[in-house]
């Protein structure tokens, strides 16, 4: 990762048929990379294909955000489905995307799972594996996003088997524990509201590589794209802070194709 | 269309998770063109990925069988819905099927709607006009399938504006009226059950590009591929002695993408 | 209809999981019918239970309001149903709804189609029948609610030949055809935005029974329930408006059940 | 549980749309109880009520066969859903069954989970009660089916907290383990494909409430209901010999609420 270049990335595209959600016109113009749902925990094909008309105007990158078949649930249920299912759930959602790129005449940048299949491939290498494969079969010039300081080095071994980049993922207003993981939003000071101290935190990140945890204690933490969120007009306000922040300090938002 | 090549073409991949549908593994041998649903009125992304697999084992070419989303009514029941909305579902199904293709090595042939959008798109032109324009969005080189023998000059127009390809499809068990429509199901006689009687119309149909309708008068009927069924055994024996028919009398059973 | 009695009835319960749709809280205590969606266009269980609730906290009437199996369309477009499915989808989405009603020690006081399903079945008798049915079938005390002015003869002629009550509906937001129908929307018009327009409108149909059509031609219009809506606060400022007025003049806004 | 009585219960009306599953018609004569599967997992409206006229025709007890909102994975699969979103899936999965019963002059005897819903309860007491208030809460007369020979008190104290009864469900086809659970899947010998075999073991359960486990060893089992499958043809066999020997025995067939 490059000291003067961040990605931006936030999940769009998840209003379905009558009901809207997320400040998407508003919120895509202050990313570099968008995460499109894809049909099956949010999205429908029309919302996916005014999605795609957005970011294209503003110059932002295509991301494909699948989840698990899960509407009821917005995709935030683990579900026991096998590696295969998860394969052919990845590859059918990365090309259902595709083709509104291509109808637009662009391409996707990167996948980015959603929800409870994130996270279970973020724990379970062998998740990750059946994502990273699906991702690799389709398309191998996509890039990959994960959680950065989790188990950083067993994912990035998955990828470079499979072929195919990785960028990693930093929470700007989520609190740190000293081995890398988020403090779960169950815990006290989980969530982090300043937005100074937001900023501050995504900029020392950006220029040093380092986070300070919630006891206080410093460590490593390198990554390509802070993921931030258009759900409400206050999440828009930290967005543009922290875009604000990071051109003031002579930091390029940029999509990670252009700097991986 | 050439007199010593012809195009026999199913519906398969209509499987859905414990639900299985059709005796794909035995009529894909027989056929020459695969018409694969892709997940709205049937089909899921194992099913799929199992389809594109069985094709491109028995070098069968591939092509996106996008319906309505209706899982429980087949995609058989005609929906009120808009014509972006059609174009938009259109799209998404194909690029859902292209992953999977893409996955395999491969690239989809075709597209054919099915049950109530095919209905309708050959009806309205409008319809067919969205449906025309997703496939010459997505990928140009995609041929359209396409009803036989109906207003074929306005459905030609259509493909031509937007630079794409139509096969024409004929069906060898289905009585056909003087103007050229297929018999209604509901009238005697619809359906012919007698396979030598199918087999006699379907190579005077590819030799002399005509058809006995059910009058007893005969017409003009120029189409490229062939319709057959694999939903059961007896479907299975019909298909199968079209094509040694066929075969029998020197012509080859062969994608469109080989002669159009 | 008694002169001194009217009842307000909304859809509500339209939520979905994450999403969230119209402003129950607040317009459930103004109403005295509650029409709560059943799944199928929109509404999960949970929703269906929390609706629920409110209404009883509220002392409002419960009713079903089935749609088609099209959450995608939100139940608003026609769909080539047979009337049995028709009657078994109302059946189902009727007992769903009962449950959640009989867990509160409740009871469903009536029924009102939803979408497309109300238009389809106001024109088309058949469909009424089918509908009626269903409804006489499961619970015969049930009140079928149905658009006032139109064809009324043949659908309280279907209703009571299956035993069951019907309630008559008013929009007092809509301007009105000297034949009794509805203005379409897509003409100038067709909705009424004054709010003192409104409520004159409704208080005339209440005492007199009559309503100024478009033209300035006044018809007869006997309705039993008032259609509002609560999906923004406009709406719901329309509808305190109305329950004023109503008041004010000495009318009582109470359930159907209460006085048909 | 009489010595002289039995119930023979079975998971049915389990097709979908255009997709069927199951000999219904066939295995509905030969039991006493039919699970009926609700629209989530499994079964549609129309299927529903086809079902509960089967049933209806032969005498044999309703139950509603509530599974996991997961067509694709047929309720298979675990879902992390919450222990109030389970209490609600279930709340309208009975409701949905009662208004076809309701239909047809008939109530529910019976409540019996399917698949991982069904596993996951019987495992974790938290989900046990869940579904155990849905279905005291919707009508407490219902019965609570739940695998026999497993954690049966703390379960049985669950119903009795809520004041329903339970019929606890023996496999004559499966393998027991000493501490009374099934032999797993994965396991040689777990499935008994001797009819022989299996109606010893049935008539052993029925008379002296007891069942030789795999290692030889002799367990106390008592059960009300004996699990069948009505899948294929060779299932169907057994059921008839099941239900053969038990007659030979002078041991009657019966629903449970004839005899709990």
């Amino acid at each position: 990762m490059p000291e003067n270049k961040i990605d931006l990335n936030s999940d769009v595209g998840e209003s379905f048929g009558n009901y809207k959600l997320g400040l998407d016109e508003q919120v895509i113009p202050l990313i570099s990379s968008a995460n499109i749902a894809c049909g099956f925990h949010a999205g429908d094909p029309t919302v996916m294909k005014h999605t795609v008309e957005i970011a294209k105007k503003n110059g932002v990158a295509l991301g494909a955000h699948p989840g698990f078949p899960d509407l009821m649930g917005f995709g935030r249920r683990s579900m026991d489905a096998t590696l295969d299912e998860i394969k052919d759930y990845v590859t059918y959602q990365i090309g259902a995307l595709q083709a509104f790129a291509a109808a637009q005449g662009m391409a996707l940048q990167h996948v980015k799972p959603h929800g409870a299949l994130y996270n279970m491939a973020v724990r379970n290498p062998d998740i990750w594996r059946a994502v990273a494969e699906a991702v690799a079969a389709v398309d191998g010039r996509m890039i990959l996003f994960v959680l950065a300081g989790s188990n950083r080095r067993d994912l990035e071994a998955i990828a470079a088997e499979n072929g195919i980049r990785m960028a990693f993922e930093f929470f700007g207003d989520r609190a740190y524990n000293p081995d890398g993981s988020l403090v779960s939003r169950k815990e006290p000071g989980a969530v982090i509201h300043d937005h100074k101290a937001v900023a501050e935190k995504v900029l020392k990140m950006v220029r040093q590589g380092r986070v300070v945890c919630r006891d206080g204690s410093e460590i490593e933490m390198a990554a390509d794209t802070i993921c931030v969120h258009g759900d409400n007009p206050a999440a828009l306000s930290l967005v543009k802070n922290i875009r604000e922040s990071l051109e003031a300090a002579g930091v390029e938002v940029a999509a990670p194709s252009t700097f991986l």
